[in-house]
């Protein structure tokens, strides 16, 4: 709804809030992953959420935060995939409808998914214009509140509720890494990280074919959009406005990966871990092979986001 | 060592024995599974377990038995894979020597996987009396202790302590369903799930491409052995003698399956639990899918028993 960020507080809010909704996943470790990279890793397991993703903690907390009268009139957005599968689950714990508007492209299990979860799908050209133009179309003819995949202060206050989780699950950490698209999940985090543990080295993972995070955060503004080129199908969208702010306000680093680093790290998820993870959740993997001296001997919290892939089109062969 | 089924107290001991050392593996729910099957189904998670299968149960039980200057010598077997690999990491725990006869066609990544974990790998061909004659040697050579696959009592017991945990976990069951090979697994199950709930339906799925249990099951007596057809190669091996007693004994019911069903249910695992399990794991949830008649409206307890897959040959494409 608003540009502001969240507050640590509402994402405390914001975790009682979906608690009745949520899973609390586990976070998982491997003792070949360690060796691998000379680190202490913390997987939290955001494949194993509801949907399948981290995405339906951001969509439970926007839809149960609305009134009654506005809630009737249902919700809509626009996404890849995983945020409109979460609306549509979220929308379906409240009762109220949900509109998505899916861009063409969209991994087909994620698109079955919404349509599976009751939503109704409305399809579009794959840039960001044509998602926000039918977004727009659909909110004037039904209501719907339009609840934004990453710059809602609500969502990104859901997606930061997998923080406080995973720091008491994991103990100690010295640092955490989330993949980072529109900047949802890297956002929330940031501001749940250091509300527990304030100067906690912070690290976005990102495709060097949709590399607008890095580079914005290099020149200290958002960088002009351009069309990203990855396999990353999760992490195309370019970093929100409010989501770039808090991402450099709290002094996060980006690591970027190429698509080849990034399909070798879902290969050793899969075979480590036994976890169906997407390429876009394994970049994280990646990130800390890609610059194992940042991260040697540390202990670091990762955040496995999704395990919705395509099974019959897997990025190895 | 001996053919001697474990008792239920056996298998309370060997689950204090194994504690220091195994995990207590989750179990898992997906409500598409219920919808599925028509069932209520709880998926004991032995993918996650170390070396990512059930077996490391059994074999951390045998290992841990022996006497300081029998387990000096080391330990011997022969398996498809799973059982060597697990083997060789219970030995690790406790310093001491692991030889594993591992048959041709066993799956890479499990060969890989016993390497790894330091065993000495010894190749033979893949007939029973090849993996039987090349332990009988190198016992000799070394002095090592044999720890059967599936017959051994130690191995059995070891194995049947996932389910102590199973019904803690999933509370009221109202069967329980495991894949059979040799039997191992089945056997231990057996005897712990009727220490505790006697009387419990018992059920196992078989390929019927090796449904050597189902048939001894049916006429009463071990059948003739015959070389098994089937891409589930943790299942290919013939039920034990001492396993099939426990079976009969308890009433355990056989379910045999197509390799066709196995796959189709190993890729609804994958897409739903979002876990990586084997096809041979995966069978017990096509048993569901082959008889809902048998199980509809139920809760049933499934293990899934492991998660080496080579990722580069999966069985859909």
């Amino acid at each position: 709804m608003s540009d502001t960020p969240p507050s640590w507080a509402d994402i405390r809010d914001a975790a009682a809030r979906i608690a009745p909704h949520a899973f609390i996943t586990p976070v998982m470790r491997s003792d070949t992953l360690d060796r691998l990279t000379g680190t202490h890793l913390y997987f939290k397991c955001e494949n194993l959420q509801r949907g399948a993703a981290f995405k339906f903690r951001g969509a439970c907390n926007a839809v149960w935060s609305l009134d009654d009268h506005v809630a009737a009139r249902g919700v809509v957005t626009h996404s890849s995939g995983n945020h409109g599968n979460a609306l549509a689950l979220a929308a379906a714990t409240r009762g109220i409808p949900a509109h998505v508007v899916v861009p063409e492209g969209a991994v087909r299990a994620k698109v079955d998914a919404i349509t599976r979860a009751g939503a109704i799908v409305h399809r579009c050209e794959a840039t960001q214009a044509a998602r926000e133009a039918m977004a727009s179309r659909v909110q004037q003819q039904t209501g719907a509140e339009l609840v934004h995949p990453y710059a809602d202060a609500r969502v990104m206050a859901g997606q930061g509720t997998l923080v406080p989780e995973l720091f008491h699950q994991a103990g100690q950490l010295d640092a955490l890494l989330t993949p980072v698209g529109g900047g949802g999940l890297a956002a929330g985090c940031a501001i749940a990280a250091h509300g527990l543990a304030p100067g906690m080295p912070l690290f976005v993972a990102e495709p060097e074919g949709a590399d607008d995070t890095a580079r914005s955060l290099a020149q200290g503004a958002r960088v002009e959009p351009f069309t990203p080129h990855t396999l990353c199908d999760g992490l195309r969208t370019l970093v929100g406005a409010p989501n770039f702010q808090v991402l450099r306000s709290h002094g996060v680093t980006a690591v970027t990966v190429s698509d080849e680093e990034a399909v070798a790290a879902m290969k050793w998820l899969w075979s480590e871990l036994k976890l169906v993870v997407e390429i876009s959740s394994a970049i994280v993997l990646a990130a800390v092979l890609r610059q194992p001296g940042q991260f040697v001997g540390k202990r670091i919290g990762l955040v496995l986001t999704g395990g919705n892939v395509d099974l019959e089109d897997l990025p190895w062969r």
